[in-house]
């Protein structure tokens, strides 16, 4: 019997974990462990259980502790963090947090799935009570807390999560501000397409507050308020909210190398640099089609699809995962908010010469009641005229759609093949010429 | 100043004729002449009109014949029929309706965009009142108070058109019967997908009676019953909707050629056999993609592109239309209807090897309120695993989801290259792994 170890219990572990055990069923011992106190949990999910529209913390696991165990053949210990990895001996520590016990466990594979680890600001007073990041389900029973007893709440930054999160406090009735550093909210937006999106958030009543540098934070035993540039922010809840670094330290303690984006450094089975150890999930990196390279974007589609990669190779399969685009969706208030590819900034920024066009259109035909107004926003390279990213905005049918721009990436489309694209037509769906292609179609023109 | 004169004054026609007025501003007279009294109108959005949803015909108006002679500058004439045309001479007659008075025109350049026309049963009785098909605003019309003062209605036909105004007729509170010829109601789907439309309009109180023949119609001036194979139906407005056959006989009559689908032939350029003679939209065969030949699919996107193309072209440009992949899209009832490319029967019946999968997943990530489920069907071609088509049905998120299919069809994809798409996720959108992977998953293990 060969043995499987996964570091990590959420999307990415229990991708890999199932995937090997369901490959060699009867010749794989497959065992994870996880040190919060829930596995395979949809993360993306958390804001939702905060605001109260998912009920219960139960209500965002996928599979239960029980069903892993019994219908999926695997050993899962909640609580119980890896400690050290003897890499030569093919041994590791785990302690058992509750019991304060460590054991060692043999290994013959290992899958490091460690996610990320939220970003804190460094500032004084950031470890009183009240002061939260959001990964884990832990994370989000905290908050949800703390903020039912507080009237005011600050975000400290203000991409998806910190924009999302500002949803789910308003639901919860709070008093929400949102600081945020730069100039800019959604920061791998285009400005005009950020602007629309803080527009979205203002009118739901929340403060934003731009350009703006977070100094300390102040109260007794809970924080009373975030001392900013700006002056003092009553805040009895505040949430930091600044992105997240790979949780690499366990990996490089054994020698795992990690690459320039400082996440681990996987091939196309997601193995690492040494022999039967693979990693997936937020803690590695990924490539990007565009780039042609390694990049870092943690989210939740990418760790489930690298987990199940590295569970398919350790079961014997000869899979590979292909890449990504840099496809994001998020929805921030009764706004659908999604990307794909690189923003104009990032492709300059990547040597590339490129030209950004933006164009509005109805989210269905003008002759059909209830549409809105779709903003399309295209990247496109010059000469060669290939799309090389896209941002869409709008109250419908921006989440989906930025779905065909992805595909179009993929396939290294120009803007005249995507002009030339069979979109469906009808009413209540889309214009006769959907925004897709009058986007297209202006960006092709240059 | 050279003249184009442009027979038919709806999606093809008026693209044509504005794309070739923006071009060539000074130096090209624009005519336009519509035999109905209706011009630039959105034909896809008369089921709402009837239906009540769209509030006055007017308002599937998409340019008003003013702003067309005047923004636009080009000459409109309603209730104007081309009756004659004489290519040597560049000449053509004209009969204006109302008047009865026939004048004669010279042209350079001649767009033909003559459309379809409905096709009849041809059964005794079919000419009485109350017998309606369903083709321009004018028909709309009649067919919106025919039904006003019925207490029942049939439909004989029951494609995406029968069905969109079965819905109509049930919003206008009438007794609806759909009676089909065929086994299956949506007949270029999978039989299982069809089923799953048609419990939905069932669901919603429409009897629909299938594998029926429709012998006559009885009733005195107006229609009283329709006689079929399964006995009387009584109906006081019959809507005959089993689709539409190409309007060439004019295009035939000065020499223009058809092609094997009986639409007129066309290059690229909408060009068709006779020089600086044009064809575009229902007229027209199309070329499509995945079959590498000629097709006869009208729908109004194809009219819109290929009226452009041809205006284009005609003002001086290069430009081509690449082809079609055979999108269409439909909202049913609270259904959303789409396909794309070929279903497993066209597949066959061209002399593909191909096998078809069919998947239902979740509209939204099980952790969020409100999805429901989405029957994703993909046809793949045997041995190479390339995609040929797409069905997707469900209550939301399938009309829009269908354009990532049409991409991944233009692209030339596998289903390996399509499950390996960075789609886009957000819980109130999809679920981690989209139904379109999920789908390409099972398809790319045959």
């Amino acid at each position: 019997m060969e043995r499987l170890i996964v570091i990590g219990g959420v999307a990415a572990g229990l991708s890999a974990a199932s995937a090997a055990k369901k490959l060699k069923k009867d010749s794989m011992d497959v065992t994870v462990f996880e040190k919060t106190g829930y596995v395979s949990y949809g993360a993306c999910s958390e804001p939702y259980y905060i605001s109260g529209i998912v009920p219960n913390p139960d209500d965002l696991i996928e599979v239960t502790p029980e069903d892993l165990e019994k219908k999926r053949k695997m050993h899962v210990f909640r609580r119980h963090e890896v400690v050290k990895v003897e890499y030569d001996k093919g041994m590791l520590d785990v302690l058992d947090i509750d019991r304060g016990v460590v054991s060692t466990h043999p290994f013959d594979y290992l899958v490091i799935t460690t996610g990320a680890i939220a970003k804190r600001l460094g500032v004084k007073g950031e470890g009183m009570n009240g002061i939260c990041t959001l990964r884990t389900v832990e994370d989000a029973t905290k908050i949800k807390a703390s903020a039912s007893s507080a009237e005011q709440v600050a975000i400290c930054g203000g991409g998806y999560i910190g924009l999302e999160m500002a949803e789910a406090f308003r639901h919860m009735g709070k008093e929400v501000t949102v600081l945020k550093k730069t100039a800019q909210m959604l920061m791998n937006f285009d400005p005009k397409m950020s602007s629309i999106v803080e527009e979205e958030v203002r009118s739901k009543g929340v403060k934003i507050i731009t350009g703006v540098d977070i100094l300390s934070f102040e109260g007794d035993n809970r924080v009373q308020q975030v001392i900013t540039s700006e002056g003092a922010i009553p805040a009895q809840t505040v949430l930091i909210s600044k992105g997240a670094v790979p949780n690499t330290s366990l990996a490089l303690s054994f020698g795992v190398k990690t690459g320039k984006t400082g996440a681990i450094e996987v091939d196309l089975h997601q193995k690492t640099n040494l022999d039967r150890v693979y990693a997936a999930g937020d803690c590695a990196e990924a490539h990007h089609l565009i780039l042609d390279g390694p990049a870092y974007i943690p989210l939740g589609t990418t760790a489930n699809k690298t987990g199940r990669v590295a569970g398919e190779n350790i079961g014997g399969l000869d899979t590979g995962f292909w890449g990504i685009v840099g496809t994001g969706v998020s929805k921030i208030f009764d706004l659908e908010v999604a990307r794909t590819g690189l923003s104009l900034d990032e492709a300059q920024k990547n040597g590339l010469d490129a030209y950004a066009t933006t164009i509005t259109h109805g989210s269905r035909s003008g002759h059909y009641p209830g549409g809105s107004p779709l903003y399309v926003h295209l990247v496109t390279q010059s000469g060669t005229r290939k799309l090389l990213g896209a941002q869409i905005v709008g109250r419908e049918g921006a989440a989906l759609r930025i779905n065909t721009l992805a595909a179009a990436l993929h396939a290294g489309m120009s803007v005249d093949d995507l002009y030339h694209l069979d979109m469906g037509y009808a009413p209540p769906f889309a214009p006769v010429w959907d925004a897709v292609l009058i986007a297209a179609n202006k960006a092709r023109k240059g």
